[in-house]
């Protein structure tokens, strides 16, 4: 079972790493930075007579191994009350790769995939969290995404999630399942 | 009353421009398509001691006239559920104005905006674009503006929102009240 | 095309009747006031081995009406943030009906409908009426009902829904829409 | 600290009770079960010159305790994706409440209580409970609750919930708040 985490971090070390790592914990993962790879923003030429544009930036680098996953972490820190732009960046990019000649299989392989969201934001987050979670809920659905579970973890300062003790017990009950199902 | 529309596509007259153009007709108003405009993503420096690096880029160019409407026109296609990616880059990076020496009036000014969201997408917007509209709620309280309304419309192909009756029905009622308080 | 229309107040003549007139101005409807039936609270006995216990009130009366519609208005006043106990009363019993073998075919039957959604509240209810969208959303899921419209109608005192001209003037625009296809 | 739980069952020991049960282990708690209370719907005479009708049932009998409660924790079932029937029959009334003469200082005196949800379902009550989670974040603003935390447990058949490890243990932690800040 091949385990990607997708950081939509800026900062490293941050509490959603934090509390990420530990739903991980003694796991074969692969981690991938958003912000250590170039992303262009979507140019929506679904309707463009000669389709989209091919980009030249680093998003290949990330979809290629995505792809190639059983389950995928989404691991963002929540910003204005929704996942963090680079992983927003990222994921309307495959909006393109849908459509894109080169990953004629991208909708089919995806599929079925086990996805888990942790979110870490310091503005009641287990409520003004939710409409990200129903948001991922409608992409797991599109993309036929099982979506496992979620953590909406509470810190502002680094380091703090260690004292959000409910989302770290939950994520070790997470990393329970997994290395159950490993 | 200044009136600045912030707009979040990547296509040109697409229909979330359409539909927007409703709500603002016979108005004076000031348009800024983010497209236009080179903006980084944020790099979450809060808690460094040094605090957030100035960031070379466009940003200033759009945040200046925004801070000096009355109206704020938040219009942006749907994407996977969300605002589109441009359009959360550049409100992430509100974080570092309100930090940012420069703009030390930043959330004080930018308090009692009016504040309006057209999003336009294609799977069910009136259901799944709920929680755009839920997340934009919570920014608007966060920053204390006024969320007057918002219209999801439902359209695909190019000026498909034309069919959208309700919808551009709705964004007249809204153009009327705007013209009304001019 | 039969419309039945279940109103979930428990005043006469409210702003919730009051908006739903104009959906439904000119069509040939059954109104059922929920108010005026007397509709037991469902025990669940889903896993009691002799099954739910009949119960003698006047559910049967307004059951048999909706099964045989082809659409279906549910207008509700807006109460702390839900539809009323009235309705939500009724549509707890369906349970038992889903598994009562005098409707066996109950779910079957349902299915397909199309329904609309009439609420009215007085604390900001096109936002803080979103969670009882969203509810709906899944019992039209579940029920595989066809989820055509919402309104969520803003008054307080009687009479003052006419005064929300939005919400009065989407009320006309579906009005026609079932015109048209009756 | 005086802790007491609404229960919204109309099932004895169900799955609700079992992990509630969990939340207020070792501490002294008053149960209500609303199912043994005759609790007749509200009518909405908040318009009517002379007000509200006083009403003959067991509400007051639950009030009452409710009032002179620190901490409330509400417990349902999940029902068609939103409380029990029977919890919101009786959340309804507290309409009356508030403008009954009688309990004049309604609102004054709930304000500030902390408040749980703990409602279990069987159809992915993570995803689809949330909008109960959002209305009944709304009902706590309205109220001056402070909403401390929620549950949304997993189960359909009898005592299904204790497979339910993650809501287990998460009512574990909960529980262990509540006893050191007894």
């Amino acid at each position: 079972m091949k385990i990607v985490v997708l950081y939509g971090s800026t900062r490293e070390h941050g509490n959603t790493e934090v509390l990420t790592e530990q739903v991980i914990k003694n796991l074969p993962v692969q981690r991938i930075f958003l912000k250590d790879f170039q992303i262009a923003p979507i140019v929506d030429q679904r309707h463009d007579e000669s389709g989209f544009t091919k980009v030249r930036d680093d998003y290949e680098q990330i979809v290629l191994p995505m792809m190639d996953a059983d389950v995928l972490i989404f691991a963002t820190p929540i910003y204005w009350y929704g996942m963090s732009s680079i992983m927003k960046t990222y994921i309307d990019r495959w909006s393109q790769t849908a459509r894109d000649d080169g990953y004629s299989n991208f909708k089919e392989v995806m599929s079925n995939k086990q996805v888990y969201l942790i979110a870490v934001g310091g503005d009641e987050p287990r409520i003004k969290g939710l409409p990200l979670i129903q948001q991922f809920e409608y992409i797991c659905e599109f993309m036929n995404f099982t979506f496992k579970d979620y953590i909406l973890g509470n810190a502002v300062k680094p380091s703090e999630i260690i004292q959000d003790e409910k989302s770290m017990q939950y994520a070790k009950t997470i990393n329970k399942t997994l290395l159950e199902t490993q």
